[in-house]
């Protein structure tokens, strides 16, 4: 009989779920719909259910199960709403221990338990602390210090999207402030600069790589490695503002790397280069030099996080 | 024979001592100049004889010993160079140690320890994190996370001051970044908003309170607190980008309450409630309602912090 451990990634759509060895690895993952029906009633029973299931053909005993959720999560596994799961204050870990019968349940936000995923099997590997930012179609961001999530006191910490970039500018967050980090460089905030009339540019949208198009942020990035000026230009406008928003992350948590995942960051390279540069022109001296990575796990980051929380 | 501990405030021109009971009280506080030629060489044994020659009138033990140091401090008890104490890299905690044959030996940046003091016995009591802003000649910072205080990798987290509040602005600061924090919001930084040519403002400086006065921080807020339009201004653009600041930090670091202290913090009242109306305005509705709160302790934070790094 082998112990075996469950990572659950929860979100508005599906839940995925991976089963992991006793040494980490993952055996099987899978995926099935979250029913957001009954302020999300169904969802922990759905969840047990189907673990339940797929136990039936292995032979040994669940030991662990970790689960990622798309809200703010305290130290103590309390979820403090999720509009996109019609949960309101859910005590998620001891709900998921009760029903399951499993002792060593842990819970934590979605975006901090990917930083965890990254830093254990991806981009983060060999770090003992970094910052992760998710540019996607907002910012995300999951803060890991010692090898473990940070959550503050009220589980929003690491929710850099919402730094003020640009104080008091014209450009509402969908968190209702106004110039927040994720307004320019998450992938809805790079087409908006593109499509102009966000940021003061040199160059013009007409003539460019990007006339004529529907202007996504690969558009964008696919432009600039052609050399054209116009996308050139926006990418350095998106570099310096995140570049300037991660000197000030590092300026508070002072992490060891940074790792970038999300959309945005498939275009690769000529994102961490953007970065790079921009940071180490905008920290402090003793804060220079931090290293840069693209996240490696992908839509599995969330798994792998999930179940670090409970995997020793 | 009783127990004791001691807490040191290793600054560039003095160093504070003070003498602790075991349940935490300060017993007796006293001061040495801090001898810093020969690359500071003489500053620990010049404490330690200080230590020695006080307990001759003790009868008991010393159990533990504390020490704030103004550079960054790694979690080990490094000292990564503080160019006001000639020194370049230390290993301070394992040097006072060895030179008192005391175990419990503790070292961090005094910044950090200050914030470690207000939590413990000052304007932080009762919350187990928070954010302390010491606006002085430069604005200063300390994070305490579950009551200790957060370091970072190489002993920079919490460097506040350093935060671009104005990317590229003209301001240039200390650390030779352009728009910190620091640069509009320390004693300094309030003077020189208030002398012109840093911010816009409406009024003027001529035919307000100011007008033919040096200008120190102490008097824009004196000329607020008397009603002068200009004064207030001054005092509404130093929360504006104070409040701004600390909902940025809040977006990493989610302490339960802000801690205000140095020198400008002696204007009272009227600096928290410039800067909190501010920081709710500019945070994400999960980190409104943070608590702020006046610091407590004056100069004696440093001890008092650095003696609680050792005693339970």
């Amino acid at each position: 009989m082998s112990n075996y451990y469950v990572g659950v990634d929860l979100g508005g759509t599906t839940v995925k779920l991976g089963l992991f060895s006793d040494e980490g690895d993952l055996l099987e993952k899978w995926e099935i719909p979250t029913r957001k029906e009954d302020n999300g009633s169904h969802i922990l029973p759905d969840i047990v259910e189907s673990i339940e299931g797929k136990m039936a053909s292995y032979d040994g005993h669940i030991k662990g199960i970790g689960m990622g959720v798309p809200g703010p999560v305290t130290d103590d596994g309390v979820v403090r709403g999720c509009v996109n799961l019609g949960w309101g204050n859910i005590e998620a870990k001891d709900e998921l221990a009760s029903l399951t019968g499993v002792g060593n349940v842990k819970v934590g936000n979605d975006a901090n338990v990917a930083a965890l995923g990254e830093i254990w099997k991806g981009g983060g590997r060999g770090f003992d602390s970094i910052v992760m930012v998710t540019l996607g179609t907002g910012v995300g961001g999951g803060i890991i210090q010692h090898g473990k999530i940070v959550n503050g006191s009220t589980g929003a910490a690491g929710e850099i999207g919402h730094i003020k970039i640009k104080p008091g500018a014209k450009e509402v967050c969908g968190c209702k402030g106004h110039g927040c980090l994720e307004c320019y460089t998450s992938a809805t905030g790079v087409a908006n600069m593109a499509k102009g009339g966000v940021i003061e540019t040199k160059n013009t949208l007409e003539g460019s790589y990007l006339e004529g198009k529907d202007i996504t942020a690969k558009d964008v990035f696919d432009g600039a490695k052609e050399g054209d000026a116009y996308c050139l230009e926006i990418v350095e406008n998106f570099g310096f503002l995140l570049g300037v928003g991660l000197a000030n992350v590092a300026s508070v948590a002072d992490p060891e790397a940074f790792v970038i995942g999300g959309g945005v960051s498939k275009a690769g390279n000529i994102v961490i280069e953007a970065v790079e540069k921009n940071y180490n022109d905008n920290c402090m001296e003793a804060l220079k030099g931090k290293q840069f990575r693209l996240a490696e796990l992908g839509n599995d980051a969330g798994i792998y996080g999930a179940v670090r929380q409970v995997i020793k």
